[in-house]
Parts: C-alpha cells; structure tokens; sequence
C-alpha cells in the first residue's frame, strides 16, 4: 500500500484508504451552486491523472478501464477542490461541470426524489442523450 | 431482491441496486447551505428505519449493526428529502444536521483539503470530541 507506481503523492497516498478492489469513492459537487453531481469510483491511476490533467478522471467498474468524464459526450469535469473525508474512503470532488453531469441529459445524476409514495422526477432533461451519445 | 422483510417501499426496492453485501451508499448534504457533512452505507433495514422515523439511520460496516447517527453524541441528522441516482447506487439524502457530522467535531468529515503539495485542514473543531463521546 506505500509504493504508488502510479505516481499519486506520498500524502495523499497515505490519507487514502483504497478498498480491496483499489478504488475509493468520489463524490463531485458543483463549485458555487453546490448541487450534488454524481457519485463515481476511482483507483490510483485516475486520482494522479485527475490531479495532472486538471480533468477528472473515473475508473469504470462496469466497464473495467478508466473512465475520462466527458470523453464521450463532451461533458467534461473540470476539478476546481479535493477533499479527503476522516476516514479516507471516499473523496470529494468541487467541479466546474461543462453541461450536464448525467447519461440521461439532467445536470445531476440524483433526479429521483422520493416523496413519500413514490419516486419522482424532479430535474429536467437539459441535454438530447441522443445529441450526447448518439452518432 | 423482490421481498423486503424490513418493509422497504416496493418502488424504492425496485430503484435501488443494494450491492452483494446488501448496501447502498449514501451522501449527507445539509439542506440550505449545500454542504457535504459526510458518506456513510445503508443496509435496507437502516434505510427503512430513516424513512419511518425521520432520523437518519445507517449501516456500520465496521461495527456491523445500525447506527443511530447522534445516538451516543446527540449529533443527530434529521432527514429533508431522500433522492436515488440514475443507477440506483447511491442516495443523497438532505438533511438537517444538529450540531456537527463529523466524529473528529468537525461540521463535515470532508475537512481535509489538498492544496497540490500535501493535505490541510480546511474545518475548524466547532465542538470538543471529548463533550461528544467522553465520559
């Protein structure tokens, strides 16, 4: 757990504390508004390129690789902060969010408010999936 | 998947994918000033249990039984409104937060920055760890 082969700083290597699989979980806030974008995973690998690029980076459990936010759609994460909670397992990301943070075109991945019956939709699509995705 | 002995709302049951040790993570963000106080687990127990009782319950994973929040420091959190992401693997859960979030007295677990050398504290103690569990 000490060495960093992926070059992420002794500091922070140390404060960190990656699961069993090697990831964390990141937590990305709108700089400003404050509004709760996502929540993702990432492994040492994005951290340090995230922290290089100034871009942020995930890693894609689903899919298994890193995962470059907005390499695809264009809707790209630009980090602005990094916290570390007390327990070093999950991270918080302040973000400066081109466009919408969700694959279905909402700002925010927490659409869904409950309200007491059931779930409802409560942000609206800003953004065609199909302008974002599709070809 | 489809039972839910602990008497989850049947269309929270179907929105929330529980991971294989039956958790989903949850987000603390106060309501009004947008702040993140902290990332905790909920098992489909805890999670009933908030929504009946309106005081936010989670699942220790170290302790490996509900938690009270505030049970023992009095720090309760009482929730506002509870939304799902769009893959159904994480909560926000907006709340109102007596006192502070964090075991280390600080108002949120986040408190530790990095300013591209190492990690600072960016929280002030607003209340002495001692007052909140000494004896």
């Amino acid at each position: 757990m000490t060495d960093s082969p992926e070059g992420l700083p002794p500091s922070l290597e140390a404060a960190i504390n990656f699961d069993e699989r090697g990831l964390v979980a990141a937590i990305a806030q709108q700089q400003g508004s404050g509004e709760i974008l996502m929540m993702a995973w990432m492994n040492r690998e994005s951290l340090s390129e995230t922290l290089k690029t100034g871009q942020v980076c995930y890693w894609s459990r689903s899919r298994g690789k890193l995962w470059r936010k907005g390499e695809t759609s264009g809707q790209t994460q630009h980090l602005k902060s990094l916290s570390v909670d007390c327990d070093g397992d999950t991270l918080l990301l302040t973000v400066e969010q081109n466009g919408v943070a969700c694959h279905t075109g909402r700002r925010s991945c927490f659409f869904r408010q409950w309200n007491g019956q059931k779930l409802e939709d409560v942000l609206p699509v800003v953004q065609d999936p199909e302008t974002l995705y599709g070809r």
